[in-house]
């Protein structure tokens, strides 16, 4: 199943991302509808050609016609809307959504669906350190992946129609992962590298310190100006995941410690060896 | 004192540091030579305009002449070199180096000249993850900060003609540090990083992760790549304010950890949001 222009496209949720999804499916042809909670973020997108319809309340007829819905909410009210409103959804629509962590949230939703509705996960990963629509912008899906995280409940059909979504949107990869292999690539990738930073700024109270940093601070922290409400819930969601991979982190760094404090010249070399050679990897 | 432009300035160590400064040396007209280890290294620089004059051996006159010598060299090649050669070097020449860590060498080096030569040591915050004057770019100055780290035995004239030579290399930000100070920050800024860094691409042995990675990942890892016999020397050389640093580091990564075990999300979200704040400076 491709995604057709003829589709129905119902997006939930326009901020960052919502928007970002809009202003792709837009540029691409497609004719896009979106709710939201704000009137005034509808009234942005309206105005800036970002989507062709919106509505700041849920529209029954809206959400019974889509094709596909993509839900660009928090995990826990994309929780809470499908339990309020999965009456709505009609059979032969597909949902999809922007989710971070999969395993707490993707076999909920699954099982809240009416039948003959289908629910395929997926996680752009992209995003930028604002928020809101009015700071929407495709360009971040250009460098990006996209994972689409399918369970055994998922049809071909719809793996394939999330794929298309991920190339249509204009991501340089799309891929594929199982919920564990998802959940524990972002713990590693995305959230370890968020506690790092925050644990680096939480160390010095130093207001002059950017007269004396270099591009290395620079770049480690800048994820360090973090969206509190929504990190902290991702971290809990996907808390086993994560404290392992804290773990197996704190163990690296604690040897490479005891390697400085013992002199241990030769390990200390070889691990940065093995980081330089892995790393190089990504410059491909 | 300032930088004139009819000083004899003659840089030791014709890397990618040696490389920039005579690079944007010569772009403000200065006469620049070089002195260092390859031949090819000197033909490189002469053929691109790099350098006014170059040679492959220490040529005396060249030393004794000059009145501002950069040295670009490894912290205990510089050592030896001053060791071997100081009597070379005449009263009235000022020195100066591009050295990470300064405890360790700049009280070493001031105890060896020779009387009426001063040295006035500097910290250029500029690099990039490849070596060799073929690699040089004084563009890695433009958004960089330069610190000046005098000694109590450092003269005015010399702390600001060092300072001179931080705002003629086309630095963002010239600023004086004590030798203590630089090296604890150092330690927090630069070395903590590039230990997180390394630690962080020593956990998984995954050639796909750059098909699952966000920028977030990247931009962490990014100093991963590291010339292993340069930062480990740099490492020992500063073992205990690294240590304490890393120690510091590693407390606040644990009291995250925790936080997220015993789901204390008022901690952990007052962690972020503190993270968030002290980030925000930065981006000024």
């Amino acid at each position: 199943l491709r995604l057709e222009k003829d589709m129905k496209i119902l997006i939930v949720g326009l901020g960052l991302l919502g928007g970002s999804y809009a202003m792709a499916l837009k540029a691409k042809g497609y004719h896009v509808k979106a709710i939201t909670k704000d009137q005034s973020s509808i009234d942005y997108a309206i105005n800036r050609g970002i989507i062709d319809e919106g509505a700041a309340e849920i529209i029954p007829e809206w959400v019974g016609e889509a094709d596909l819905i993509i839900f660009a909410l928090y995990p826990h009210i994309f929780i809470e809307w499908i339990k309020a409103h999965n009456s709505l959804l009609k059979a032969g629509t597909y949902i999809t959504d922007v989710t971070g962590v999969k395993g707490a949230v993707v076999y909920e939703i699954q099982k809240m669906l009416p039948v003959g509705v289908e629910f395929i996960s997926a996680h752009p990963m992209a995003g930028k350190e604002v928020y809101g629509v009015e700071n929407a912008d495709d360009g971040i899906f250009r460098n990006a992946n996209y994972i689409v995280v399918p369970t055994e409940k998922n049809s071909q059909r719809a793996i394939t129609l999330c794929e298309d979504l991920g190339r249509v949107l204009g991501f340089k990869s799309v891929s594929r992962l199982s919920v564990d292999e998802h959940d524990e690539m972002i713990a590693f990738l995305s959230q370890l590298t968020h506690c790092i930073a925050v644990a680096l700024m939480c160390c010095h109270d130093n207001p002059d310190l950017d007269k004396y940093t270099g591009d290395s601070f620079r770049d480690l922290t800048r994820i360090a100006k973090i969206n509190d409400e929504m990190w902290s819930e991702l971290f809990v969601m996907n808390k086993q995941q994560l404290l392992s991979q804290m773990k197996i982190f704190a163990a690296r760094f604690e040897r490479l410690m005891q390697n400085l404090e013992a002199e241990n010249i030769d390990d200390m070399r070889s691990m940065m060896r093995l980081s330089t050679e892995r790393r190089a990897h990504f410059d491909r």
